[in-house]
């Protein structure tokens, strides 16, 4: 526990994207932090600052892609991992080596999931427009909505199951948790009604995603001018004609 | 360091898929495992052992998908995750809390090169047949040859420069380096002529993917039987309308 660290998290600036799931555990775990690209240039900020670490213009290993973590010296990418770094120092993932890796195994299953809700409308390719891959999108959202939603929440619901609760590892909330809620909220926004539908069949889920959402720091978070809302930038975009399509 | 564990892994049968990059870092680290579902029925082994356990039929948290590790009581699931556990105790990841974050960061951006080069084929679903969506994965593979390979090879190449080698984290192997070292054999076999363009940006990159196969444990593991052929089942599939398409 290093109680009065401070970092500083790289991501877009106008997205929650997969920069969210390390700040819910940053706000969650109370430590201080800056979100670089969102201050204004002359704090050091804005996305230049953050195109200047891709590029390598620190030293050490550099990232691939945003989200990252600069902690002193050392720069570290990769959503889950970030959220792992940070959840195993400061009280949000369990102290064992068994449970350390069943945190992070639940993490990057998140991350699937991220991964293909984004492929619903960018099955192409992520450089061209939506509304030039709309045909595939549609197509793709339609297996999504019908197959994996189900099988993801399903899954989640079996490992509270098996944990037996009330968090997904058991007796102690993790970062595993808030990449859960974080996950069902952007479907929530996305897909309103294929997850409605869903829910229904995963009731010890939607308690958990509630009982994450009223934790203390997490609800001040969510009320806060910090929590960037959803909106069609994101990983996670309200386009009606993708929920549910078939 | 426990130089006698003996390990499950579980994966299917007939692909080296998600599951080559544990079965490397066991490998390499040469430790004992059993290939489970490459067993015999009568020695607990095939498929239907594997889907058991998916379906929860041991205690504990269960597994999402292939590959999963059996440690005793504990199952561990994801395979970047895996390769982390097993690197982690047996000699192939860093010591200090920014090296582990380090090879699990190159893990990762690998895991999501392997993602993408599977969209190139399933663009639109993992259920549907590639025959079904060959148009979309013709444009799918368009960018990712021209983008996304120099892109990812590129950057693993800078990291090189940004260690000093002569493996990606520095003076000692990781499964980090197991992890690329894969994932440039299958694009080398998926797309040889993109590959073979990229490479030449990339001598750095060549030449530790050289070192990693000659290193012993890799070099006779990659002779053997137990290293399944690629094929046109698994994540990198040869077809060569897809390799440079444009």
């Amino acid at each position: 526990m290093a109680a009065t660290a401070s970092y500083d998290l790289y991501y877009w600036p106008f997205i929650q994207g997969r920069g969210e799931f390390p700040r819910l555990v940053l706000e969650a775990a109370g430590v201080s932090y800056r979100d670089v690209a969102r201050l204004p240039a002359e704090q050091g900020g804005g996305v230049d600052a953050m195109l200047s670490i891709m590029r390598g213009d620190k030293p050490g290993i550099p990232p691939y892609a945003p989200p990252f973590l600069v902690d002193g010296d050392v720069t570290i990418a990769q959503s889950a991992n970030v959220c792992r770094y940070v959840g195993e120092r400061h009280g949000l993932a369990p102290d064992d080596a068994a449970g350390r890796a069943h945190a992070l195994q639940l993490a990057l299953t998140v991350a699937d999931l991220v991964d293909e809700a984004h492929q619903t409308h960018h099955p192409i390719s992520g450089s061209l427009y939506y509304e030039d891959q709309k045909g595939a999108a549609q197509l793709a959202a339609s297996a999504f909505c019908t197959e994996r939603v189900p099988a993801f929440l399903g899954y989640f619901e079996r490992v509270l199951a098996a944990s037996g609760g009330p968090w997904l590892l058991g007796p102690r909330v993790s970062y595993a948790d808030l990449c859960v809620f974080q996950a069902v909220a952007g479907l929530d926004y996305a897909f309103p009604r294929t997850t409605a539908r869903v829910k229904r069949q995963t009731p010890v889920l939607v308690d958990l995603c509630a009982r994450v959402a009223e934790t203390k720091n997490v609800a001040a978070y969510l009320a806060s001018e910090r929590r960037i809302a959803f909106n069609e930038m994101g990983i996670f975009r309200r386009y009606p004609e993708l929920d549910d399509a078939s």
